[in-house]
């Protein structure tokens, strides 16, 4: 991390797993170039390697939250889809812009089209997404999620594209005219996808980033 | 704690006021004449006296689940409002039946009446009460929640009844038809507070711990 | 019936085949053992054998309640997954517990998975379900029902078993994570059901009458 | 009733006060000289004299179905607002027009105004409400409903005016621009209230019957 | 036109098709015979040929309503499936009936069935048919649309009919139990197709106006 | 305007005030500073001077799109709480951002609260809020709004603030703990508000800009 002012937004990538946090940096690096604030990202340690069932999303929103006391920022973006921390961060930093990469991508979702549906790694990662979806209050719009079993640190394998591209056209037959991408570092094969499935894709860290910079212009 | 076998049941208190466990361990003594498991209660140590704002439940999720873990039982109860730790317990245990006092009380309201109310400790209660009604999907039968501005460890003073009664005859006034008690350890007031506001008021944790007796004979 | 006291459980079956009865009976047996209070079933005489359409639901809701008044009993489970009679003698019998079988497993299917599926016997069936599940407010759990065209008297016919194991998997197919036998009288497949399917599969009226127990532990 | 030919409309009341039934003679007056099709009003006989409670309604429900086997008509409104044997009797009677008296002064004023509030008889008739409007799926329509504490054949005398018009305004207060009369036989009242709160008041029989003439001469 | 006075309904097609506002007065002569007000239909000038995408839809609005005003009339029907104008006209109008075939024909299915489906000409349909069922909070009986690529010119063309039916079976097997044609014009294939897919199938053009006809009634 | 590029954000005023279009340029003018694109703001000719109904949004709709189609922008913000025009521009310009200040504001709340509140102009704007709210799917979310009874070319008027002030402290007596400003032009009254009723209040204009640079960002 280069920059240690409040005037940086931070990403924290929950799992420890560096390969992710490498992705995530890349996946955000087309924001930098136009962003008014800089954009930091850095892992946790001591924490699994991904979030793969609801105890490690449990396990780690502590930590998050301690990273955040400990790393000033100007705003800070949770690069786990599940969202962990994000509620209990936003009520104990008050006025600090905090996003969950899940809840960004579904409000995103929201103003490009009518219903979204969700490529999730596994099927615990579903039943993590249907309690977002329900808690955030948007069933209206949510066409459903497809699982492509894969670990989060398998995401940057070449390999996946073929399992994501099939999953996003499941769901466009599902009745989805949005996809997301139900987990950080996957952006590498976002456009592959958005042509392979003929819909628009969403890669949540990059929405959660970009709409993290229109949170803290507000708050100017 | 008295047992040690799988053959009872264990209600867990993740906050560390050993008068609320104590009131805990009161409040499901009435269940233990007739019930056909033992019934045990415990606290946990290192956690926060009261589980006041989203990251304190944030904070003791890891510490329940690892409680289960160390301690054998035929089925847990998480006697806290937000039910920390009880999705990722109950993925993790498979089987093993888990109760949090928070569903446990919303579903028995559902056949008691038509809409229920909450006692809430606190305005940040009130938020996570609104978040497991969503999360739960029983937003329709939801008439909202009032809070006392009361910390969990004061829930056993006698000074409480008066705003819990006004709370629950606001609650009545806004719709509801059933009242549920917001916290853990305020059983002693549920009988008066029932004739005070004419309608039946449940106490969460007796409320889980019956229902999971009757999960644990379904699974005999 | 061998108990007359008012320390029993009575769960009636509304139609009058006694075939279902007695398969209701066998199908409780497992929660004798333990149970703390005696559990009886009896059935209906004069009733449909069967409740195939809303009409024949709404010609035996009197009689249920009728049934209700003439036996006294500590609690009642209705054993049809329509739950005829269920609200109305709620409010007549103020605070002695009943329970309908199908309010019951969609219930404990609110813990035991995320999303339930129904295997109903006719589209009628269907019909009726889609109500219940909206009358309760939880349609934001609900993956949908499969009929698989059969009466409610030929539910201990062996040859069912591909059948609603077929539906079942259709169920799952459709995002149901939980599955509900949506009729009296088909214990003895669940087991099977549940290994074919690979999912937990709820028998109601069993689900109803452990439940109903813990009602009946709670107003001790 | 003068009319034999299935060339009339049939308004069933379900209850067997003889005043009730000349109140909704009188109330449906006014559509009789426009009406292409005769209007015929009969109660029943040997049910109770009012709709009170939930087991009143499912007493009446198959003897309205069997008034409908009796009486044949070209369509039948059902005048007591819990629709007691309505879903029975439109499965029964396949393609003939069924109107219950609830449901049709909810739809129309879904295309009325955008939120309607119920004048209820008493605290029983709300919870009755509340099952109608879930079970229709228009919960984000309906702004609630206020008792008047009276009985269905109380609701000619003229002392019921004040008490009427007072909960109609309390629903306006309440967030409504609808008001329902929540029973059949307030007709007479309805213009005055229209007047004394200020939005437009739905007299539920003559709403079903307008709406089953539109539904008659679809069928054509 | 040949009605000037007040006693008349006017239904008015908002695309400038000419065969489209024939195939609208065909479809509605059958209401004729025994309709107590007489029923015009028109055509507007300078608008869209179809309402093929949502600018199409706003871009008629203000037309519709400007033709309400030109033309005085006992109630209106707007004869496009997107309801044009309808919310605006109806709080200009005050209490003078105005129907949109859209809103008609969803309202229709909720008494006719319990889950309907749409058959669209198009995506860019289905978006506001979503729209349009969210706005009503009608979405638990909405079972979903299915395309057939065609426009609204077309809809009159023998051509179509395999395409319709295709969608509407395809609708059932969705969970659709009542098929709703989502254009006007479509009425001559009505019955074929509800005899293809075996379920009722309702024309929007003939639901808004034979409701509209119950609505004038009522204000009588 | 100063802009004629495609580097600049576009927010269009759909009404003829020149004093909210002023009201608006100065509202949006603290993110100047720091945003990326420029920020125009322009207001329309030939429309009303402010949207009080229903049919004046229908109105203006057609004219939106016009500019939009005349004004080659970034993106475009159109500041009219109805969001007229804003489904149809969206699939007319395909990739191009556009958004409403209505569903942006609403948006933002779902992230700075739980239940967000509208101060409406007057009650026929609550009705067009309640349509936004539905046609969202965020009904869950709404704790509903308070009309201060005035007209949008009115909101600069220093005598609105007493009005405003008491809607948003009853809108939090209602259940709101974040408040959104109904209208464009209310700008300068946002902070002392917020200290009145003591919760977040969100500025839709400003909130819409800021949304709409992070969309761009995105899609840079």
């Amino acid at each position: 991390m280069s920059h240690v002012t409040a005037e940086r937004l931070l990403v924290i990538n929950p799992n420890s797993s560096a390969v992710v946090t490498r992705a995530i940096d890349v996946a955000v690096d087309p924001l930098r170039a136009r962003s008014p604030f800089a954009i930091d990202v850095m892992g946790l340690q001591g924490t699994p390697a991904g979030i793969a069932v609801q105890s490690d999303a449990d396990r780690v929103a502590p930590d998050v939250l301690h990273a955040m006391r400990a790393h000033p920022a100007r705003g800070y973006v949770v690069a786990c889809f599940s969202d962990p921390g994000v509620p209990g961060a936003r009520e104990e930093l008050g006025g600090t812009p905090v996003r969950g990469i899940g809840e960004s991508a579904i409000l995103h979702a929201l103003i490009v089209g009518d219903r979204f549906g969700i490529v999730a790694l596994s099927r615990s990662a579903i039943l993590r997404q249907r309690r977002l979806v329900r808690v955030m209050g948007v069933d209206a719009r949510y066409a459903g999620s497809r699982a492509i079993d894969a670990r989060a640190e398998e995401t940057t394998s070449a390999l996946l594209l073929d399992r994501m591209s099939e999953a996003a056209c499941g769901l466009v037959s599902d009745g989805a005219d949005t996809i997301i991408m139900g987990c950080a570092g996957m952006a590498h094969f976002r456009e592959e996808i958005e042509g392979l499935c003929g819909r628009p894709v969403i890669e949540p860290t990059r929405a959660a980033v970009a709409a993290l910079i229109g949170d803290c212009l507000l708050r100017n």
